[in-house]
């Protein structure tokens, strides 16, 4: 089926749980989004995109984030950051406390908060700017030169930011953290209230279905790295939901509460599917089912 | 790079890792095989098979029967077992029980050990006799009609299979057992004696790599069952390493104390890998590191 | 206050919460027995015994009966049983499984199942007859011959037994068990189904308030010893109810499903009060009023 | 035997343990305290005090003072702090994080870490400064008026006190702190850091051992609530290692990582224990010897 075809039968598939679900209502900015937003985005390869719905509406990216500053940080420096933080699923999201602390302070995977919060760190060691080396990244990939943090959004987060300060210090207190623990959650609020549409995401989000090149040619991550980075994600990407997503979607991906998601079809394109409302695993539920249409209407999947 | 220079370059990758680790002493039948052993079968989509090693030396299958009987499940009664199994990564080993408790009595996923309980149970009441429909299978499909159960191994297992039996006992106090305890174990413990080499395995996980469809030509799954197996296969098919799993070797697999290891490359082939010695996670050491070069070298990726 | 006093006050006090609560159901024939009984009695140093209500009726004694028997193997043979079982409360009913695996088959303490197991386990070797040793104890302490196992209420427990037949593999397969599994819970289930009535519990359990003196002014255990079990009582002897117990009741005590409590006031007396519905900590709510009323009204506390 | 001869007993029951074990090193000026030191006070109900050693040198009184501030929110308000703070053993150290956040941000007891900030965090609004009301308490109960807070140690905890700010903002995150992070902690830290001598802190408890009563003759808590507090002690109050403490010495106590433990005998007296290097379970181990033959000589147990 040609991928127009497919992204229109992914918008069918997802309309029933347009809106069903929960908004992030503990960041309170998030949680006055209209639920009954829906756009998608296909970036292919070949360099063209195909969107249906609110595919131009920005929202909030928050967790997607982590993939591209991990990418930034093994451009900058191969696979050093795996000492600080392990490539595991979590298995269960109410162990995060007790994994860091039984685990002596190095973090599962770089996608739960405390190995994003890990990677953020090192990544303020290597740009001395973190949120903005992020945001530089974005504006070039997406071609979107006004994409920025959402002030707002970043205000809101961190005011309600006592599990995120929690867990930092707790960081902090095995050594793991290089900044102090307000200068890395400052990057991190920063860098996770960037707000895009899910074209941008997608074209931003296309080097991992490229061996890791960008837009320009050039080369940010190795294809042997790449590789490696969709390996995580498809393993990692959606919490204590990646069986399920495995299972249902089986494509690498990065899914955030602000109801994105990124999905990485290795050679073929980049996914990005918004929704608001929340399934009960945390990512969206709308997205969930118009990418687990898409690929089996597209047959772009890994299996 | 050809096939079989790929698997010339995994076995010499391999070879420094032959022999250490551990033997899986708590079988003791499986304490006295010679460690310094390895073996390699790819079989290809095309029918073709390539070997290096021991590629015909059998060992005992143990865990990689349990890609086997939970698709022979999923083939005669399609997605209902998900009532009683999960797919989700299970975290850590030592929550075994703990998860099975909390999560009353439904194990994580089919290829921890509580899962592939309850997949047996239920193939016992679907075929009368769960080991005897996975031994013919398994004949059918290697084309070896020898391939049998070891029953010394069968022995030695029953002997030591105290966690065995603590876990069933759990599982039927939640009630997710249709047969007695010592039935499901009787079965089960005979299920993973079988022996079997590295190209008779891989030949019997074809159709995992052909869209279900077995050497017969006949369908045992649906194109969209096997790939949601192959994708529970990546998440959860080498226990608490399937992050770093995924990571180095990029493909759905499934390893088994007796250090075989079995790898599905959709619509391209079946690699299966054996030596004895167990590195920390549990799988062959050796294997890993082939299967690692192997993927590598043959660009037979999912990513 | 006067002990008749007191005691009838504790009736008073524990009226309103007889019947309420849930019957231990996992017991078939625990289940029918009727909830709106409730007895007590109190057995004082210097002889006397006093009794309230349904004191006369016997009931299964089940869980008190571990303080009994920890008392006979620390009576033969000292302190040797804590190299197999600790000492500190277990903080969690659901950690059951968890703790004893992560602690290498080492029970938390005494009084949760799988600590009793290995008492029985080791009275068992010490007497060839765990149950009946029990048994003739509580014979001679309580002056009553007829003293017996409840047959019926035995073979409804091992029916039901998947929990305890788990926690007795998972022992077995630390090697914390001296007898095969099947016998460990034949005498554990005969033990626990011991019918008594809170007369007969209070007399036997009379040694406990007497510095280890028994009814015949033998020595069963030494001073030192009884402070002890006293001790491990107060901290573990309700579950995960310990503290709750000790700010409310204030004295060591023993709980059981059958709806039964034991309580030691050293150099006083015992109480016993029964009552078969429980209360959410798994013991029986109107005894805890009547303990907490009692202890208030008599002085009789330890703080 | 008289309790001069006691103390001589316990003194020399803990000389081989004087020195043995590691001092508190994650608090920098507590790891530069000489190790070799040793001191014990007896403040008897009827006025007298005995002591041993070096009973008149300060120390960092750390946890000790968790009784006091729990005393005084009792003395304030009743049993109100029970709706935010639990009254059970937390069985596993490591799962402090664990349940604190699986049992919604409510600490499992007031003496373990969290409790105490819950509790400070009540005073402090029922005070307008904890740390002052605290310190009050203890000089007019001492009869030292110049008992104060230790500066360095102080700065030196906040310093090095990731842990307690997580654990904090873990609380606020559950809406359990009524005041901002900072100020809980600057109060806590405070609390923490009061250095006093074993005859000052047996002389400040003893209202605990006087039914309430405090040295000038008016009631702080009642009876009722003295009993309850020394029941939460002897099930709570030396951490994970409550159930060995109370098999041990069967005294209601109260330890500190300076190396003090207070411990209470109802109706006679109080004991207060100091040797700064620390035994496994994070109690003075010198300290636990002597408290194990003195209440073995003097039979001052409640037991």
């Amino acid at each position: 089926m040609r991928i127009e075809d497919a992204l229109l039968r992914a918008q069918q598939a997802a309309e029933p749980e347009v809106g069903r679900g929960q908004l992030a209502t503990y960041i309170p900015s998030l949680a006055s989004v209209d639920p009954g937003q829906f756009g998608m985005a296909i970036a292919s390869c070949d360099g063209s995109v195909h969107v249906v719905g609110d595919a131009d509406v920005r929202f909030s990216v928050q967790s997607i984030t982590k993939v591209f500053t991990l990418a930034q940080v093994v451009a900058a420096e191969g696979e050093q950051i795996w000492t600080r933080v392990g490539r595991e699923p979590s298995g269960n999201p109410f162990n995060s406390f007790l994994q860091l602390d039984q685990e002596a302070g190095r973090p599962r995977n770089p996608f739960i908060n405390a190995g994003a919060l890990v990677v953020t760190d090192r990544l303020q060691s290597l740009t001395g700017d973190a949120s903005g080396a992020l945001r530089d990244l974005m504006r070039r990939e997406s071609g979107s030169d006004d994409v920025d943090i959402d002030a707002a959004v970043a205000r809101s987060e961190l005011e309600a930011g006592h599990r995120t300060f929690a867990m930092a210090h707790l960081l902090a207190s095995y050594g793991n953290l290089e900044h102090p623990v307000d200068e890395v959650i400052g990057q991190y609020v920063a860098q996770c209230s960037l707000a895009m549409s899910c074209r941008e995401l997608a074209l931003a989000g296309l080097f991992l279905a490229r061996d890791g090149v960008l837009s320009d040619g050039t080369q940010l991550l190795s294809p042997r790295e790449t590789k490696r980075i969709n390996a995580v994600m498809l393993t990692c990407g959606t919490y204590d939901s990646a069986g399920e997503f495995a299972y249902r979607v089986g494509l690498p991906a990065k899914s955030g509460v602000g109801g994105g998601i990124l999905a990485v079809i290795p050679d073929r394109g980049v996914a990005c599917v918004w929704s608001p409302a929340l399934g009960s695993s945390g990512s969206s539920a709308a997205g969930l089912a118009a990418l687990d249409a898409f690929t089996t209407y597209s047959d772009w999947t890994v299996f």
